[in-house]
């Protein structure tokens, strides 16, 4: 069962270890993603030609691919890093950022789950849902309004992929398929951010390279990021979207045990 | 004739509607236009790759255009999602960034005008000097010191291209070649920004997904991000660069009808 | 003898000019790249296609390059840049982001550098130390923890490569291969904060744009660069990484001569 004070112990290795995260994810989210990670305590680093990606994620602690703005360059260099990571033991963290809106990104989306070995992925429900096949709303790259059972298809999803799930929406769902975790922390202001959900799939990457036990590490980010943006929609959120997002990062730059101690709320299911 | 209430009015649209609005734009300027998009309540959506564009231009409320940091590729895709967009009745709003800075940047400002049928063009007065032919002095992808009639300019360039024109400045020009608007909101720390004429020209792009006046529709966006300028200098203009871009960020997710109609100040010509 | 009142001076230069620089830099750093130079007075512009790089090259006041995340069509787009940049006496300041991380990045960075003549280069003492084959450790594209003598390093790549050369990190060394600068200015909150380094370089650029003697400019921008780190520290470090990095570009924006006046220190070496 993992608890705060656990997920608080993997925060302090990201902090320790300051873990090498190699990033192939979309333009958008690139500085936020980078500034994210640094203010947790890894250490980002972005590279995307083929000529280079093996033999950076080959010496990275964790590998991120994020379709967010995928073109056919850049899934080719995913396969080619997915592969290397895989070879060398690099856990590799994956973001079908929306699946379901086009052919090409489900297409895509399935097969990279299919070619490389996934250590977690981490979608909202509607993306999850069209990777492995199920029909779930979707609007551009953001959660459709799908009133599905979010543990069940996290489950499913977790047996077909062969990989820790991550579902990420008012609540939280993690599981490997066996044992459930569910996550009340968060706040909506999130979804009010652009890169959110891309920075959350980094930091699980950052967790996973800390921690082997891959449900524990992305439990743990989880909740670390969960009670962050609580702390920062308590401090600036009345501001507006400006002042959250800075103080979203200042929250991610001094959270510790203690404010996951005292706010974390993760539950196990069945 | 549009009045501050009617800007109002479509602002709210946009808020209730929450349309996904499709960019292709610059690298610089995604994170900001995301940002901004999604202060104001619209979705935001970047997807680039020619095999999928067209799909996504589809689904979309608007389509946004954007060459600041143009290649062929991503030319050719804005072709592809400009047609697409254009056969399903999605606008398409353009932003030709630098045209009029190097031949290339020109030539494809001028040829995606050709091929494509633009809702708005939205540039500063060299830019939109530039696609039509017109002499007009600019420097990089700045506004040159021109200082020709903008107002007869805007309205030269809506009859040649056909289009809503938004020439944006010290004062802001709406026209569709017969009936022009003159908007006197706005704040010189928008030109220290990188990327505030990119994102007003998404944001004409999402409330031209609300209203099918896109004359009203531009006005009303332009009006809009006019006063919120306005109330984030006043609030952070004078702690420096960082602390305004911030607060215009607040500002476009707190704007309402209250703020527009006190601040608001559209004119309208001959 | 660079001394402050000498490095103001050159920022006042760069406030009355306004020089373009044209960066041809990565896709983590744009944004912040582009709103630092707008907040110290430049005017940043970004160009990445062969077919207009040169033509924007050759009008603007400096030229960035960054191979941050370097692929074959932008090197080949860097090359062309530089060269024409060459021919029109543009100076051209180069950084080489992670160079030693991977074999393709070390390749690239010693290719530019024997292709095009270097006014700078900038990078932390691992990157230097790569371009030029010297061992020095290195993570990700962040410095390692090297022990070498930085000065003697900075010599050495400055005969070796022909040009003034700058190594950042807990102090700051720019010499030109026969006079060294030591600047005791920055701050390490900048370690936490993505591209503080890529804008350094662009900054450099700008500062290289409006005064021919290079050491004076690199030096007069290193230390401009440190005393606003100092200052942001002041009012915005223990608040977290997100403020940081407001109050930076704040005081990006307002520093003039008596800050610098005041916190500048350098010293000669030698």
């Amino acid at each position: 069962m993992v608890n705060n004070q656990e997920a608080a112990s993997v925060l302090q290795k990201v902090r320790q270890a300051n873990p090498l995260v190699h990033n192939i994810t979309n333009v958008v989210v690139t500085n936020f993603t980078a500034n994210g990670l640094l203010a947790l305590g890894a250490s980002p680093v972005m590279a995307y030609a083929k000529e280079e990606v093996a033999d950076m994620a080959k010496i990275a602690g964790a590998l991120v691919l994020n379709i967010g703005t995928l073109h056919p360059e850049e899934v080719e260099a995913m396969l080619i890093a997915g592969k290397a990571a895989n070879e060398a033991g690099v856990p590799v963290v994956f973001d079908p950022v929306g699946a379901g809106a086009t052919p090409y990104r489900t297409e895509t989306a399935r097969n990279i789950a299919a070619a490389v070995k996934l250590s977690v992925i981490r979608g909202n429900a509607a993306e999850i849902a069209n990777v492995i096949g199920e029909t779930w709303k979707i609007k551009g790259v953001d959660a459709g309004e799908g009133s599905g059972d979010v543990v069940a298809l996290a489950e499913k999803a977790a047996a077909q992929l062969q990989t820790v799930v991550a579902i990420t929406g008012k609540d939280d769902v993690v599981t490997d398929g066996k044992t459930t975790y569910v996550i009340h922390n968060g706040h909506p202001l999130l979804t009010k951010v652009t890169g959110t959900g891309c920075l959350l799939t980094s930091v699980i990457g950052a967790f996973a390279a800390v921690e082997q036990d891959v449900l524990k590490a992305a439990a743990a980010a989880l909740i670390s990021y969960g009670v962050a943006a609580e702390i920062a929609a308590g401090e600036a959120g009345e501001q507006g979207l400006g002042s959250f997002q800075i103080a979203f990062l200042n929250a991610l730059s001094r959270i510790g045990a203690e404010e996951i101690g005292r706010y974390g709320r993760i539950e196990q299911k069945g």
